[in-house]
């Protein structure tokens, strides 16, 4: 069988989706992410506030500072992040220093999201794509805060 | 003599300018922050970008993680925050999610600093307290940029 989705939006997804899993296992809100160059998932994290017991350690903070580490480079311009739920302002900040070349993100944050601010937080270079396998990370998501009440 | 300054916002300021000063003497951007509670210094941190190779690095993203865990919380509603430059939107965003008492800065920054933008990034219950021995900390930076070009 032909894996349709190698090496796609949706395939990387999956992988950020397989790291928000991680999170929800280990009670945390459930939201991952994986950053990929030249075709390759280079670093890859979830949310760890709780267990970290620090509001910093979102997927994407994480996923950042492991991806700057692999490359020896501060800078990921040629660089795509797959995040399972759009960027808090926080890391849309970060994001914007780290100049990411590509910001694919699951399903939006109707709370936190930084596309509810009327500003420009990324830089303007960075591409963004929405919605990929939004469901699968709303799903995760939702089950997460149900339990929660 | 009598130390007119003890224990005021000039006094944890100055903490927060030799925190700057040791990011200046490592050819960082000079920008340094300590975290106050109960009018003791409970984290201090200076910006480590360039060391770390991590634009995440930034003195308040540090001293927000290591108050954190100096306190055995993520929230820090009941701390100070000092740091010698306006945060930029990031460290808005991280001081948002710890839920600062009170942030008390230098000089502002008239590149990247949050209050640029037109939205509310810090949580409401934060208060604000700008120019706090601003001069010092221009100048430091003036100096910083002067030798870099």
């Amino acid at each position: 069988m032909i894996r349709e989705d190698f090496l796609t939006d949706e395939f990387f997804m999956k992988q950020a989706l397989q790291e928000a899993q991680k999170a929800f296992d280990k009670d945390e809100v459930p939201v991952g992410a994986v950053i990929v160059a030249n075709q390759t998932v280079i670093a890859r994290a979830h949310n760890l506030t709780e267990t970290l017991n620090d509001v910093t350690a979102h997927a994407e903070m994480q996923v950042i500072t492991a991806a700057a580490n692999h490359l020896g480079s501060k800078y990921l311009n040629d660089c795509t992040m797959y995040v399972t739920l759009e960027p808090c302002p926080m890391c849309a900040g970060a994001i914007f220093w780290a100049q990411l070349g590509k910001l694919v993100f699951g399903a939006s944050d109707p709370k936190r999201g930084y596309e509810l601010l009327p500003a420009e937080l990324l830089h303007p270079r960075t591409q963004v794509y929405r919605g990929i396998l939004n469901h699968q990370a709303e799903s995760l998501l939702k089950e997460f805060f149900k339990r929660k009440r």
